[in-house]
């Protein structure tokens, strides 16, 4: 039977792929304490949903930093695709470009900047981990603009890999699975030479590319201001899928102290834990202006390469219409946090 | 053993139908988060029973819009019977009045509007699923009428159907159960022509009746508002039994705010995981005029036809006679909200 | 081996007994959350200890209506004890004595009055249930004051019994196992025959005895504070161990508000759920000024006559010697509040 | 394979040691229900960091009392190490030195004060439980003060042993395992003359020695501010791994009305359920200056002698390393209360 929602892609996935591939992409670090808070956080969040409002026309059409997406859903940037599906990022970015959804390709990822470029007719993004020798960052960076990526996303909250105790036990070494193809071998293994990264940092991004810039793995009110402060154009609220600081906060439940703090200079999208159209609905409903989908995309691209992937994100704009429709917000406009009825410790905030 | 609960109807009914029916009448929409909530809603409210009042005498009887009940309880619409037991709805509309409570006939019940009318002694109303041909929706509101209904109850959340994904994996055809009895073979199936409703729908139903006008699926302030202000003469506060939108919030939770924004103008009642006497008396302490009970009592009916529709009403009355008794309630009158710990939460609004 | 706690005597009641008795004796009513919310209660509050105190001597004396105990703690008012062991009231109140506690006798006592007696030095207060007839209360209530018992107990929740689906399930009749000795034939069933009390009995019973009076069942602060005004010299707040209104608030969430309104005009208890020295502790420090202990007197005097009643309240004096050591709290005088840290949802009242 | 995380020891230990000893260890009070909340406070706190801060260099050297220490981990004073490996106390300094940790040695350690002493190069503290004879503890302070310990940390919170029901399941003696080498025949068994301490005992204590003196055990911002006051320099607050009164709170949840009471004027540690690096991490936003750890020392020493110890403590350094690299915190003064979301509960103090 055809999957009908993303927990059958899960499945499908987890039949196909060897364990510690598994393993590697579902886990989190230490005891997954944030991982699991990722998704009950969704659960904490009740609707408010109003009736009798014309719905009869659904728009979930919206652009990101001017780049037109038909559903308000993107690629989260992961490590490298070919693991999951020999076809790698080339399918994921076709699959989301019969969507109208967008691949954030990864700075390791298993195919060339320009192949996955070649492979697409839609919006691509890059995401960015800096190397200590920054002219081998500018380089990449240079070559996904070249190749007409749309903007840059810097990764910042990977100063250390977060403790994955599966990996560990498993032995897993990614490079097995794929290669650093968009590196020379002179441009030494990106763990030694990691750059730590500051907001000098960014200060250099901005002047190495034209591109507009986006801040990944933003948690704090403190960090989004700074963000805004400098112009940046783009924050995602991530903890990085529960991947690195364990007992982190979860992106949800900060939104409104970020979205309080940026008041409006840069877009806001909200990374971990998407599921269900319902999930869409009150990340906007709690001002990001789009979501980022992480792992259910490799699930879909295990079990059935572009078309999985064009799966996973057909399944999200059908269910993302019926939260619109009975929730009578039949446009992304009227999405608001009336909407919502939120858990009482975060109104406090 | 006689049933002394409904959960025991509910054991009886699970061993006596298919289980695809089963699955059609028990499921939710998506992770069926909100109807799990339907009935935790209810465990978090704790009571503040009176002692040494005189219960000697109780009296549940009441009106809805004019209409005198023995009981403070409803048959909430659902779409038919007759899947249940083959006596459909005129078993379940014998089984109401024996107890003293009303039948809300569904919008496509498996019986005819005349032939449930002809049944029962006992009052009626009927709901209403609107066509987008308006002519057929007035053509039944008008038999309804003729047949002496006595209230039209338009439901307003199922702009479109939720997504109960039971169904679709069960390859679920309710018509192969039950036709639409109510309409010629002209008047196009309701799924494909359905009325997106707006507030339209509300004014052009009061032009085609002189019914009272009840809204079914209402769960915030800000909807309730505007049907009070409207004239709409009642409101039932409902998620649909979690079939709709979910992770929508519970009608019993949403109570304070919609009474509080109602004051008074129409009747209120509630509909949503009611299968204890005293979770009708916290109903009624928030503010319903009277509860609709679903599920139930298809239970019942599965289990015994109108001898067990009239059980599960028959226990209800029962055990809300003995919760009035042991809180100090002896009339409908003296249950306020005074008898209620409520969450946190729920105080704050 | 010996019972070290009182869940050990709890397992070796469950062994001896028939499960039909068990289930009475366990049972509470409808799904029985409110007795389950009686122990869950316990465990909210958090006990903030204090150090260096001279522990070096523990008073836990006291007096109750001016009958002194060595312990605060009294037995529990129940239906009869023989079904537990043929020894019956007689053992129970010899254990109680032993220990420096007192038992209350029930209204329904499978011993009579004179019996129970005449088999201890210890205190006695009597439990009244009324008739209609209210001359044949009278006739108990000054049996009981003949025989040397110094306070009536009049329990005011069971207007109505509440829904013990155990014992309907297990077509259990208590009167197969003790008969109503306390009552002369032509006195009829108190089940067919039991008067609603009101406010009213309660002055009926000050005019037929000079005992103090102590009415147990109260749950609110307005019942107490009415109470109070009307002079009643003991208020036991209890919800009749979960087996009357299911849904019922618990004792020990009720105390903030009850103590508060009876400002010291009568004596406070706190009955339900006490099963470990701690438990004690927390409801001296909510108020109360002894405890009720009710089941695990039955089990201790299931598994070994009167010297299981006899451990039983053995191990609760050195639990709550233990607590009072290592909280700092060597007299009953210095347990008060600032011992507590209580849930949140408590402290707004 | 290597342990890689303090649950990979305790599995170890598990395996290793006989079932009543593992029992001592493990087990706490009545129904361990502080032991419980020991772990889960810690996981109701959520983490905030910052991100784009230089985590290039992490210093995590402090010192407690004067004394350098290059991580904020002690070992907790634990009654006597040899029934977890022969090599008893002595391997335990050992471990701890070689990470530059240090060994608070018991009262009734398996090896003589000196023993230890010349068994290690590393800083040692003492902690005291006294007799009723003072001159017999005063002799071991001295004892102490000659071998170069560097404080002595009186333990407050057992003026008696909480009821821990395995060890008396187990009919356990721990003096089969370990002797009390540190005191002659005629110095009677501490267990008969253990002291009562109160406040008087701190003082005699200040008499008797030059060295700081530490109180563990405390829970409440009256007792810290009565140590602040006389002077005390150091307080552990504790409550002592769940083995003494049952149903108290936890350290965690403590710490903010501790440190504002204390207001500096004496170093505050935290003891009880440290697991994880960014346990430590939250016990130091909330104020502590160091941690105690203890049970997971007694793993380590189980599993591999002193370099179980190293290396359970060699796990704490790196994943505290990591958490303050995640977190944006490269020293120990830029860890503070900004970094934490405090459940509802904890912040209302």
């Amino acid at each position: 039977m055809e999957p009908i929602n993303l927990f059958d892609y899960e499945k499908l996935a987890r039949e196909r792929l060897e364990p510690a591939i598994w393993d590697y992409f579902q886990g989190g670090s230490d005891d997954e304490v944030t991982l699991r808070a990722n998704r009950s956080a969704f659960e904490r969040i009740r609707l408010r949903p109003r009736m009798l409002v014309d719905v009869s026309t659904i728009d979930m059409s919206t652009t990101v930093l001017g780049t037109p997406l038909a559903i308000p859903v993107m690629i989260a940037p992961m490590r490298c695709h070919i693991p999951a599906h020999p076809d790698g990022e080339s399918a994921s970015a076709q699959g989301a470009e019969q969507v109208g959804s967008m691949l954030i390709v990864g700075s390791f990822a298993s195919q060339t900047i320009e192949e996955i470029a070649a492979a697409t007719q839609g919006p691509l993004w890059f995401q960015l981990y800096t190397y200590r020798n920054l002219e081998v960052s500018a380089r990449v960076v240079q070559r996904a603009e070249a190749a007409g990526y749309r903007a840059i996303v810097l990764t910042v909250d990977v100063a250390r890999r977060g403790k994955r105790e599966k990996d560990t036990r498993n032995q897993f070494n990614l490079l097995k699975y794929s290669s650093l193809v968009n590196y020379s071998e002179e441009e030494t293994s990106p763990i030694v030479q990691h750059l730590v990264d500051t907001w000098e940092t960014v200060d250099w991004l901005r002047s190495v590319t034209k591109l507009p810039i986006v801040l990944k793995g933003i948690l704090t009110a403190e960090d989004a201001a700074l963000a805004a402060e400098r112009g940046v154009e783009g924050i995602v609220v991530s903890n990085h899928g529960g991947r690195q600081l364990d007992g982190a906060v979860t992106a949800l439940e900060m939104m409104p102290e970020i979205v309080a703090a940026v008041a409006g200079r840069s877009e806001i999208y909200l990374d971990g834990g998407i599921r269900r159209g319902t999930d869409i609905l009150k990340a906007l409903a709690l001002g990001a202006r789009a979501v980022l989908v992480g792992r259910p995309i490799l699930w879909g691209l295990a079990a059935n390469g572009r078309e999985g992937v064009k799966g996973v994100l057909s399944i999200l704009r059908e269910e993302l219409e019926t939260a619109m429709i009975l929730s009578g917000r039949p446009t992304l406009a009227s999405i608001d946090r009336s909407l919502l009825k939120l858990p009482m410790d975060w109104t406090s905030t």
